[in-house]
């Protein structure tokens, strides 16, 4: 209401998704960055890992304050799926946190200020950030340290535009219900630009998607949120398969499905889904062993809870000790995509993780870690085609959150296909990449590993 | 995709809106099917109540199948709040239910098959009720009944019209995480009608919302989340009032906030609210004691939970057992309701109730029993300005769901008001009807209360 009046923000939107380049400046920033910042990350065994102890009676890690996170184990049942029942590790993080990026116009072009941070669970140390990163711990003050730059633009927002507020879900798998706030605030007026800062434009992060282990999951989480600004990309296209795209992005363009079917499709999923979750102790899993001062499964899969020291410098220095979630293997995230009617649609996996807020969340269409298959006779569908294709669109690693997941690192791909599925599979739906936008005004309906593949998928529209 | 092509949905929606009147014919058939159809309820202690059994450690209440629901209690922690921390007993029902209405043209106008329906909570015997409302107990057979009637065109929809399907909440104060899944299905071709069962149009319904203890909380909340067809009610306005109301269930029509500005709102409230809840045992409350079968608090307030015996016949004679919660005193639910800029909106209550499955939904400015006020210095917000306005355009008592609740009668109002709040007033937004509408494609922003008020509300547009 009062923020002052500015232009429509799809078509401003669009405009900053076509100005790419810079690639190689950004670069020798984050050099020059790197040469004053730095990170050291040593493993500990769980018991040594200091402020946070194991609960003699339940065997869950909780931090001595009682904040931040724990590790406890759930229990889920799903009645029907190929392992109806299991009990495992999980991260329960109850607190929501912050994950914003200022915006503002510069030289009458939005840009968003991103940050070049070191995570301790960073594969290869700074990545692309967003312009804050806080939970409500952090921004809280439990840490007590000095407090967090630009956090006051997101707290209280009068006077501002806000483009995109919405708590949305991470990794189902790992988190029990973790939901953080993906905000987009644009400002007016001039913003202090601080050291390990800098303004960008979406086409300018567009171009960085295809850098391995470079922007970082929560920067690809709020990204994905905005709008891509539909019609006022229509002129971009080169051929064929960008003019499908840049079609797809169209709020005009219809899909196969209308959005009010994919919704009942939502709803049908979510009430045929007989999950039912409880937390629990993590002492006494009966396929998980806490040796070595590391919780790993009998089988040696999945992912271990480890113990890590970090200490992180810059003009000041900082310590910590927290525990990890590592995962075993590299993972494969992946859109089967087609031109149907002239319009690029994706398909869609309607998948269900025990820690979701809402049961089932839209998924890519292949969401797997390959390996964890090699010795089994079932293979994930579409996971071959994905991996024998000559149609590959976009094939970069990319890290997952540095902040609980060490090493975790996924193999994006957008693959096109000639496949099919039938117009009521129970598991699949093709959807416009602009359904994608809509739901994602919303929370729960699109999981983070599809939210970063759209980011991907909207970085292969023709720039400059 | 295979249902067959028939003319937009929306303005045959208005259309059949505009077609009210046979308030006669519905009540001599509501009274010839009472005639041959009755229900008979006695209360019995909580310790009678046959199949149901009190759990020895807990005295948690529950079916001797597992099935239906159970009494439990719920400890609540609100910080913050006037009272931060209470615990109170709670009906847990996971199971997500069918509450389906059949659509048809008739004569070219869009018809739906309404149901004269007995429950034992209701305090006036039949009242007009979804299609099919059905717990998935029900409908998978536990109580070994007959067959639902039409729940195969639920349970199958392909080659229908889905109009409607969207899980909503129920009441968050006696439910925890209660869900049903709302659903309007039009079908082509003949459909037979049963005993009991009659094609309305939404203007017939409209009609009969002035009727007290008439239409049931089942069948608002389903018709609730049909469309209202927006641009073809233009028409039907007959003076400055229903001109403002008409033109706010126009999607064209803008708010006095964007959409955007009120999901940035729902997800601040929803961030900032640090509500968290556990299930637990149903003994040892201190507040609450069981005493004469029956458990009650120490202040006489709030609600009992209680036993009835039911019989009930017709063609056929069924008997059941079961605990019910029984509220104490009428509440009074009410919109204040202003034009602004020629636009009828509605002022809406951020509301967190302990049994939400997403912490806060939007309500109606008021929502309370007045009574439990009475000796208290602290009255709700906008209370008094409701009881005592002249300025009344909707006033009848209209009964809760009767299968559960006994004699629950809330007393739903909407009241022109010259009243404000500020534009960032961190629990009150003025929305318009048409917001409300998009909102109710999505899960848990509308509660059960304002999704019966907005049908209130739309049955002020003028018919015929």
């Amino acid at each position: 209401m009062s923020a002052p009046t500015r232009p429509p923000t799809g078509p401003r939107l669009a405009e900053s998704m076509l100005i790419g380049g810079g690639t190689e400046a950004v670069h020798a920033w984050l050099a020059r960055t790197a040469e004053h910042c730095w990170m050291r990350v040593d493993r500990v065994p769980l018991d040594e890992v200091a402020g946070w102890r194991t609960e003699p009676d339940t065997g869950n890690i909780r931090h001595h304050t009682g904040r931040f996170f724990s590790v406890e184990s759930l229990a889920v049942d799903l009645p029907g799926a190929a392992v109806p029942h299991w009990r495992q590790p999980i991260i329960n993080q109850p607190e929501i946190g912050i994950l914003g990026i200022l915006a503002r116009e510069v030289d009458g072009v939005l840009h968003f200020l991103m940050q070049a941070k070191h995570e301790p669970g960073n594969p290869n140390g700074l990545q692309l950030s967003p312009t804050v990163q806080a939970t409500r711990s952090n921004y809280t003050r439990v840490h007590q340290g000095k407090a967090i730059p630009y956090l006051e633009h997101f707290r209280d927002t009068s006077g501002h535009r806000v483009v995109v507020d919405i708590r949305q879900s991470e990794q189902g798998a790992w988190f029990y219900r973790k939901r953080n706030r993906n905000m987009v605030v644009e400002v007016d007026g001039d913003i202090e630009v601080h050291d390990g800062f800098r303004w960008l434009t979406l086409g300018e992060v567009a171009d960085l998607m295809a850098v391995p282990d470079l922007v970082n999951m929560d920067a690809r989480t709020v990204l994905a949120c905005l709008p891509s600004g539909g019609a006022g990309l229509a002129g971009a296209a080169t051929d064929a398969f960008t003019t499908a795209l840049v079609r797809s992005l169209d709020p005009a363009t219809p899909g196969v499905h209308t959005i009010g079917d994919v919704l009942s499709w939502i709803t049908e999923v979510r009430t045929r889904t007989d999950l039912h979750v409880a937390l629990g102790p993590l002492a006494g899993l009966t396929d998980w062993t806490r040796v070595d001062g590391r919780i790993a499964h009998r089988s040696g899969g999945f992912f271990t809870v480890v113990g890590v020291d970090v200490e992180a410098g810059g003009r000041e220095v900082a310590a910590w000790s927290q525990p990890m979630i590592e995962p075993v293997g590299t993972g494969v995230i992946a859109f089967l995509v087609k031109e149907i009617g002239g319009t690029l649609h994706v398909l869609t996996h309607a998948r269900t993780e025990p820690g979701y807020a809402d049961v089932t969340e839209l998924a890519p269409t292949v969401q797997c870690v390959p390996e964890t298959y090699d010795h089994l006779p079932a293979r994930p569908r579409f996971l071959d085609e994905v991996l024998t294709s000559s149609r590959v669109r976009f094939d970069t690693v990319l890290s997952e959150e540095g902040g609980r997941f060490l090493g975790a690192r996924n193999r994006y791909m957008i693959v096109e296909t000639d496949a099919d599925v039938a117009a009521d599979d129970p598991e699949y739906r093709w959807l416009t990449p602009h359904q994608y936008e809509e739901l994602l005004r919303h929370s729960f309906y699109v999981n983070i590993q599809a939210r970063s593949l759209l980011l991907c998928l909207r970085s292969l529209v023709p720039r400059g």
